[in-house]
């Protein structure tokens, strides 16, 4: 048997999730569905068939890259510390991603079968997944190109579907056989999804597929042109060394191959594809409807999550991060109340969120961007407060972690621990400080903070100066290799 | 001619502009409606008639005495710091309020006029207002109890109308003549509002009076019983030394008088009341409704207030205080976001807001009673963060200001100057403290930190301890005799 490796599909910004979702703090990155985040649901799904974390890849880009790794280093399995990083020089389609992930498994394991997965789906668990790996293992074995098939529970409109031909019982396990996928069919009318739901035939393409690393090339390279030059560029890619990888050749070559999805460039082209229909419950998670799932409605079909009350709504999602939100007699109605932003929006209109966020990037508004607590490899922080001489700052460090050792031209720092005990160098002095203690570092000096306990340390931090962005930081030294940006 | 005084009352919640209003921050404190609140517009209606202000009473209850003198002392005119407050033991209704003041004045000014105002209304100034007074003033002089009647715009059925009978020329200025008024009506059924509004011979009850404060409680006096104990009582207590006007003897003997409106006291039933017809825009800010007049609509009637962006809504309101509000294809709706509670409802229940406002009560929700910004007669100040060990507050001084010389039994403080520089004394000892400067006060420690500069101080504080309540301080010594709560 060959080994299971896994991509997981980790690229995107999740505008129609927005303001739950940030650009730096996509959907995938969401817990609110289950008790860990989409992604690590992701991981979770498909470690028990690879060989631990290090054979699972998170395929992303520069941009979300530290922003992924942070999160995913912040929960307690280490499984989901051990998972590498596939970073796209520039962002492509699924194509490139797979192409990218499929040249960097083949090149460690010749025979290797990758598992394709998305990173921001809902995916019910259990024994029919289990058997669904199980048969597609075997039938990519055979060289087969296997998609996971979600038996269809409505006509919906806005997937994609594949119908199942003939069954190929030799791969057959528990529940699941595969079958020839006889034609791939994307987001039909609404009368043509009727009939595929009543046919029994046609399953929602979930971007789940399973097949072996170098049958991805093989078959890019078979259909010649720009397809086959994606194969290229990514075999190219994988032969670097490590550094080399995301640096200016790589880009150069990388963006230069075309855009496309991997059902375009591969799965509608190729005549060894299968299909396992699977009875999962499955979701994509695409707009703020998805948020119906994370609390029972009441007798009214209202969901509500966070603190406050409602008064005669019906029909409507109020979710709340943190913030108390009231709600009288709203019908049909969604209300996302986060730290920073509020939307409010009729259900009808779930689908046009992505409106909303490309407005205010016009704007300039911070709140497309930046989540309100930003993740760092040691911890993380929340802005409180921010005026243009002074911003406050509540910062989180992990036990045994350490900040860079910087300095700022432009600000100075007062430090206040309320938790924890923090080890401040300041030019080169260390001082323990305690919680309830404070320690101030003038502007100009070169610092660093390391917690060297056995619990987290919190501290307040004031900043007072002149120019308080992020980019005043000079590093001297850092434990997670992070440049000056 | 007699010297006028003037009586604001202003001892209501606003229950119904919530989040806007708290229950200590009442609707009369909200500035959105013009350059200054609405208690400061007031007293400066009635300012140029008045001799200063110290001849304006605001009418209050305890609760909201401090609240009211901190707002009207933290505004620049001087005339705010010099008004008088006139504390009602218990809350009753507008009579005993009004017969309060009514003997207050009465006591110092055998021949006091009396206007009796709103804190929470909106109202025209201009010369026809000034007509009215000065009519008003004549009529109150020759014994009439005057009333300001508004012309009505609309049949509302939600006011209640006073009809005007025979003209009373021998009183007229300028634009304003008073008519005998024949008759109150209180909130008319629709087809009678439509009635009377075609008259033109009703107008709306907008609560401003204009009397002889003895002639107030002569009425009170000759309508015996329970009516006559109003004015015997506020009589009493009007008489008795400063001291004991809100003593257990003065709760007392108000606590047994009769909660009733001037209208059922007084108006109702003198054939002596007079009501001057005023073309004069007026609102009485019943309701989020009034919001509608804080911007100018947008051609689809859409009235935004604060951060953030709309598409594609229609005749809504959205006012936010400071945080980022998006709105997509939202109808006949107003959001209301401030920095710790939203508010979403369709305008058509913008009279049932009291109902989210009682079942938060219920809950115990602090956002209900507290202000975000919490105002101190030396300034004010405001939670950031806070949790069972450590708050963080922001905290402002008035040049010239000092909080009291205290000390804390359960936590210790540390203070950064962010703007001015502070005098800070520790167990005797005084320390400057400039911008950018730090200084700890242990716990227990005695101190006290004055603004001896010319700007403002603005400072950080961050409280850390085991229990963290407003009520654990001991006062040593206040320039504001305040006790220990």
């Amino acid at each position: 048997m060959s080994n299971v490796y896994a991509v997981i599909l980790a690229g995107g910004s999740g505008q129609r999730f927005w303001p739950l979702s940030r650009e730096l703090n996509p959907k995938q990155l969401l817990s609110m569905f289950g008790t860990e985040s989409l992604i690590a649901q992701a991981v979770h799904r498909i470690l028990p068939f690879a060989e631990g974390g290090s054979s699972i890849a998170i395929a992303t880009n520069e941009r979300l890259f530290d922003e992924l790794r942070n999160h995913l280093t912040a929960q307690p399995d280490p499984a989901l510390h051990a998972v590498r990083y596939i970073q796209e020089p520039l962002p492509k389609n699924t194509a490139p991603a797979i192409a990218l992930a499929a040249a960097t498994f083949a090149a460690q394991d010749p025979d290797a079968i990758m598992v394709v997965l998305p990173s921001d789906h809902l995916l019910e668990d259990g024994e029919v997944w289990a058997d669904c790996i199980g048969a597609a293992t075997s039938a990519a074995e055979d060289g087969y190109l296997v998609t996971i098939g979600i038996s269809p529970t409505r006509p919906e409109t806005g997937y994609g579907y594949i119908m199942a031909g003939a069954a190929l019982p030799q791969f057959t396990q528990g529940t699941a056989t595969p079958h020839v996928a006889a034609r791939f069919v994307e987001k039909p009318e609404l009368e043509i999804a009727e009939k595929y739901v009543a046919s029994g035939d046609y399953f929602w393409n979930a971007g789940i597929f399973v097949m072996k690393a170098s049958r991805v090339l093989e078959e890019l390279d078979a259909a010649g042109g720009a397809e086959a030059n994606i194969a290229d560029v990514c075999r190219w890619i994988a032969a670097q060394p490590a550094e080399n990888r995301n640096g200016a050749e790589a880009r150069a070559r990388f963006g230069e191959i075309v855009s496309i999805s991997i059902d375009k460039a591969v799965m509608e082209r190729s005549d060894r594809v299968a299909v396992i229909p699977a009875p999962l419950k499955w979701s994509d998670v695409g707009s703020l409807l998805a948020l119906e799932d994370v609390a029972p409605a009441d007798e009214h079909g209202v969901v509500r999550s966070g603190r406050g009350i409602d008064i005669d709504s019906k029909n409507s999602i109020v979710y709340s991060t943190d913030r108390l939100v009231a709600t009288l007699g709203v019908e049909d109605m969604i209300v996302v109340d986060t730290t920073d932003a509020t939307l409010v929006l009729p259900k009808s209109r779930a689908q046009d969120v992505r409106m909303i966020v490309d407005a205010l990037k016009e704007q300039g508004a911070p709140e497309v961007t930046q989540p309100k607590v930003s993740l760092r490899p040691w911890g993380n922080w929340m802005s409180l407060l921010q005026s243009s001489s002074y911003q406050i700052k509540l910062i989180d460090v992990k036990p045994g972690a350490r900040l860079s050792l910087q300095k700022h031209h432009h600000r100075s720092e007062h430090w206040i621990v309320v938790s924890g005990t923090a080890l401040v160098t300041i030019d080169g002095v260390d001082t323990e400080v305690h919680q309830n203690e404070g320690i101030f570092l003038p502007v100009g000096s070169v610092h660093r903070l390391a917690n060297c306990g056995k619990v987290p340390v919190q501290f307040i931090e004031v900043q007072v100066g002149e120019y308080l962005g992020e980019d005043d930081i000079v590093r001297f030294e850092d434990d997670y290799a992070r440049d000056d940006k």
